[in-house]
């Protein structure tokens, strides 16, 4: 079977560059990574580039968007929405990030923790698509947090809000310390203390 | 009354780097500090600096080492060691974690989380100084956390080692959610579920 080779048009190069930008910025950090490496990595020139991003920060500006967008399908497509329990929906996403927690730290760390830990002073505007991947994200998950308390009639001094963004300060923190290790077991670790959390949250 | 102006020493040159090192990585990250950032920023010659370290990953190792022994001392001095309960000692840590995060990033982020964040592919031995200061920071915790099991009579499925690196992971991932962010606010308030998790994991 033969499949044919679409032409580079613009609009590939620009998605193979964002694409690029997500494995490379990864691996080698933000400020690390340079125009050349992410025309190398896309396999675009130079021109295609700055075509479609005025600069290095504008590229980061549209990788964390499409970061968003692409990990935003990915859990929206999920099989964790199906449990009957919201409680149940809740634990079921965070084994999914437990699965998800493989392989390298390239592949399983998170871009928008990678590039505000290093360019939130020197850039507000990636400091700001960061911020809206990573608690755009957490929002995500406030309804089934509130509705299981409902449903399991749970008090306590703490919001939906406050422990959803918790999960990603959890996940941002194993990331880290994967990266220190070198291997993602610790980090599959400290996602499961963030479980041990929410059960015993819900536990009466 | 006056003080006495020190010489400019050797000895001083690199202290005055390292304190440099400190601040200039922990407000705008490894790879965007240059070798003319931290002289400029220690008041020091390029010629002291290479005096002193045969690159910018030889102070990055450095400067994680230097880290992993000052904020030693703060936590070796600080007073959570005096409460008579094991478990005590160690929400009082939580207390003076949260007391920490003040103000702006640069002044209560991890110097060795940073650092790792980006640079733990591109040099095995910085990856390897960060992990040192991380685990062995968290190895600090552990004599306590098995205390408090042993008194407390807690079993479960956790060791006191995991439980002593979950607690910064949680700081490590704070830390980004505040840069994300921009203010310490949302960093101590993730803290406060650290300390929720921990009372909850001693309930009986």
């Amino acid at each position: 079977m033969s499949t044919e080779v679409q032409p580079d048009t613009a609009r590939n190069a620009r998605a193979k560059l964002l694409d690029a930008a997500i494995q490379v910025i990864r691996a080698q950090g933000f400020a690390a990574t340079s125009v050349d490496d992410l025309c190398r990595a896309a396999g675009v020139t130079k021109g295609a580039f700055f075509h479609h991003f005025a600069s290095k920060d504008g590229l980061a500006v549209a990788a964390a968007q499409y970061w968003s967008a692409v990990t935003g399908a990915l859990f929206a497509a999920a099989p964790y929405h199906d449990h009957a329990d919201p409680l149940d929906r809740v634990l079921a996403y965070i084994d999914l990030r437990v699965e998800l927690i493989d392989g390298a730290p390239a592949d399983f760390t998170c871009l928008a923790g990678t590039m505000v830990q290093e360019a939130y002073a020197a850039s507000d505007e990636i400091r700001a698509a960061c911020e809206a991947s990573i608690f755009g994200h957490a929002a995500t998950l406030e309804t089934d947090i509130e509705a299981a308390r409902t449903k399991h009639k749970i008090g306590g001094d703490w919001s939906a809000k406050s422990l959803a963004l918790h999960t990603q300060a959890v996940l941002q923190g194993a990331f880290i310390l994967a990266k220190a290790k070198g291997g993602p077991e610790i980090a599959r670790e400290m996602v499961a203390h963030l479980k041990r959390y929410v059960r015993l949250l819900f536990s009466k």
